[in-house]
């Protein structure tokens, strides 16, 4: 019912977005069934949040950008701007503002999600991607930021990792501010929020752009391979290399702070439930303001192939800490809060680059389909097939049996299924293995044992 | 470290998006693990296209609005609009488009994802849900449109609804089209789209505004309650006569014509299948203006309380149908397609208003903390429970006993773990059950079992 004349549209995706195949969503969907398991063992509740939001609920605590509303999808409604979400915590914070009456305290819940980031894309770069985050919502108790971590990291093992494969890098933003103000900035205190921001994410960027680059954002600025300029924090010389031998290197541990008590504490409880695949790490400072005590990384380090076919550490899945402000910025609540959060995609990535992981997808079985025979008899052979759970399909298309056996090769298909006059005559199916090439004649009855021994 | 002088944010959602709580997301995840398995079943794929398209590439086929891009959410990116997917169809036809040559023929995908509509939001309109969609692109054999039917219908069948649960309608959108066409209307052809489609969309909305609300709405138009003025299709009284007597109440089948040809055969399959839980339908005639050929409509049977406290008939939850010419608009492709959508937020309320359908959340056994004992000591009973696959957690608040307890009766949990200085003499935990108010002295060895047992 279109047939008037126009301009074709594009049949091609906006930049930093993808259509994603069976493969990757069955690995992604393994990903999913193991956190959810572990996440109700573990006493958490499960919440969604909608992908939008008003842009005042969550735009003041943007990652990586220092205009509120930059990086986000953001529209006008009626007279107010509604964003897409950027993160799963911005959100929560808003959730627990106006539910504080009604919630639990503490306030244990995850959710899996999307976000969006309205940033430049690149190579590997996207604009949306799914997340998994669990926080603890409501308490300053040490052993949630604990179990955190140790959560992460069964969730990795049931996913396959083994203890080599990844680490809990951990560390303290009390500690981390308390060298930066040592630093003598030419700002009132450490509230002055651009400088020391610019500082830790300039340090958080150091798996993607190296030592150099980091030096660089911490003085004048870099400018990246495309030829963009980020502007630095500005700092001097010997400032930069006290941050470079502290926070980087991490050469002093700072030991006698409140921040290091902390760890001290968290260490404790690692103990106790025997974890130790972690390690406490200066230079895991997180590019977010609004962490205020334990920090958290989740580092993969098994080595992956780059674009530029370089073998290169897999690097940060994701992290999280504690943000014990984050929800009173809506109201004189008082409610400490940790949180983790991990990339999906990021990590469906690695699971796909391991040798010796491997989800397959299931592809049905095809019942060839000749002119002669009643459509009635296929579906009976069907009806037989998917009562005992094999995944199965009468060719659904149109054409002669050469293009039903191309369809069936092109869709990976085990086996199919030959029934004409002959088979029609003896009561029997023919059974061709697409794998072997092997062709077997069978009985009806016994049609779906025999497919269960190829599959 | 944000104690600056600011104005609070906002703690509310924007009109028409809501946080969905645990009980509804574990009905979600039910009903979604169950399309998964019978997906896989019958032999699709699973495919996932993003949430943002190139609005040309979308905003053509937009539902139930006049202009192009109303009704969607669009930015400029750089040059160009993109926007959030109104729905699954648009996307596949892009997807297919963009991958013609190397996808199989038929293409048998499926898909779940959110999409958005940028409506005005009312009392139970969103303006993000969540969809699941089944299709069979490149192939006009009538056997794909009966399966989607059959399909449905088992998707329905294994959430626990009865054969007189629902039905699948169905009908023909040639048969309409003739229909039409005998009104004698004052434009050239069926092909000028404005007019048929209002018809279509007035006959569609029966179930949310009656038959008056249509005939107002073939006429001149329609005030809605919050006094929007909707303009009608302008048709004459004789001619709204014809529509009310053969396309609502049906009075006559149109019975030779193509459209009822294909309909014929389509029961024939059904019977094959001994599928009888259809009926055909004049009025189903579905919005949209893609549709060509077969269309169908899922729609539940049984009461629901509304708003106001009546029952009334829950309604279609779905449906869908054939269109021949989408994926032909990217280029000089004849592609014929039929596909089936579900919203999986109404059939999730439709569930929970079942009496006979419960799903629960699994809630944590808390163990309680004493002061005077070492949290090692709870983390070994904790590390017991979990290990036997209990959901359980030591508290993570701060507070004495009776704080752990109301927290405990607040989060609903099963019972607690109470460990203090006599219980660890006499080497006992007092499993607390908080159902009956039970309490019960059990060796830490048991405990597992003993725990089993109540939840």
């Amino acid at each position: 019912m279109t047939k008037e004349k126009k301009n074709k549209p594009s049949k091609e995706l906006p930049l930093g977005f993808v259509d994603r195949q069976e493969k990757e969503l069955l690995v992604r969907d393994f990903i999913i069934s193991n956190i959810k398991e572990i996440l109700i063992k573990y006493g958490f509740q499960y919440l969604e949040t909608p992908s939008f939001e008003y842009s005042d609920s969550i735009g003041k605590f943007l990652p990586d950008k220092d205009r509120p509303d930059e990086g986000v999808f953001s529209f006008k409604d009626e007279n107010k701007w509604l964003s897409l979400r950027y993160d799963l915590t911005a959100p929560l914070a808003r959730y627990v503002a106006k539910n504080y009456l009604e919630i639990s305290k503490p306030f244990k819940r995850y959710q899996l999600g999307t976000v969006w980031r309205n940033e430049k894309p690149g190579p590997g770069r996207f604009r949306e991607f799914l997340q998994f985050d669990a926080d603890y919502v409501g308490t300053d108790n040490l052993l949630a930021d604990a179990e955190l971590c140790i959560m992460a990291s069964e969730i990795l093992a049931k996913c396959g990792l083994e203890k080599k494969d990844y680490i809990i890098n951990i560390n303290n933003r009390k500690i981390t501010d308390e060298w930066i103000n040592k630093l003598n900035l030419d700002f009132k205190d450490i509230n002055d929020l651009s400088k020391a921001v610019s500082i830790y994410r300039a340090i958080d960027k150091i798996d993607r752009i190296g030592l150099d680059g980091v030096i660089q954002l911490l003085g004048k600025g870099r400018k990246d391979k495309s030829g963009d300029f980020t502007k630095g924090a500005d700092l001097s010389d010997s400032q930069i290399a006290i941050i470079k031998k502290y926070l980087i290197e991490g050469e002093q541990p700072m030991e006698n702070v409140e921040g290091w008590d902390e760890l001290i504490k968290i260490e404790k409880i690692f103990s106790a439930y025997k974890f130790n695949n972690y390690k406490i790490t200066p230079s895991v400072v997180r590019g977010l303001e609004y962490y205020t005590g334990p920090i958290f990384e989740i580092e993969l380090k098994f080595g992956v192939k780059n674009s530029s076919g370089q073998t290169v550490k897999f690097g940060s899945i994701g992290g999280g800490g504690r943000y014990d402000n984050l929800v009173s910025n809506f109201g004189n609540i008082d409610c400490p809060a940790t949180g983790i959060s991990i990339g999906l995609d990021r990590l469906v990535f690695a699971l796909m680059q391991k040798k010796d992981f491997d989800i397959k997808a299931k592809r049905p079985v095809i019942i060839c389909v000749f002119e002669s025979i009643e459509i009635e008899e296929y579906i009976n052979i069907l009806n037989k097939l998917r009562d005992s759970k094999i995944s199965s399909e009468i060719y659904s298309g149109v054409g002669k049996l050469k293009k039903q056996m191309e369809y069936a090769n092109k869709i990976n298909s085990p086996a199919v299924i030959l029934y004409g006059d002959n088979e029609k005559k003896l009561g029997k199916v023919i059974l061709k293995n697409l794998k072997s090439g092997k062709e077997e004649s069978v009985e009806i009855e016994r049609l779906s044992n025999e497919i269960k021994k190829i599959i």
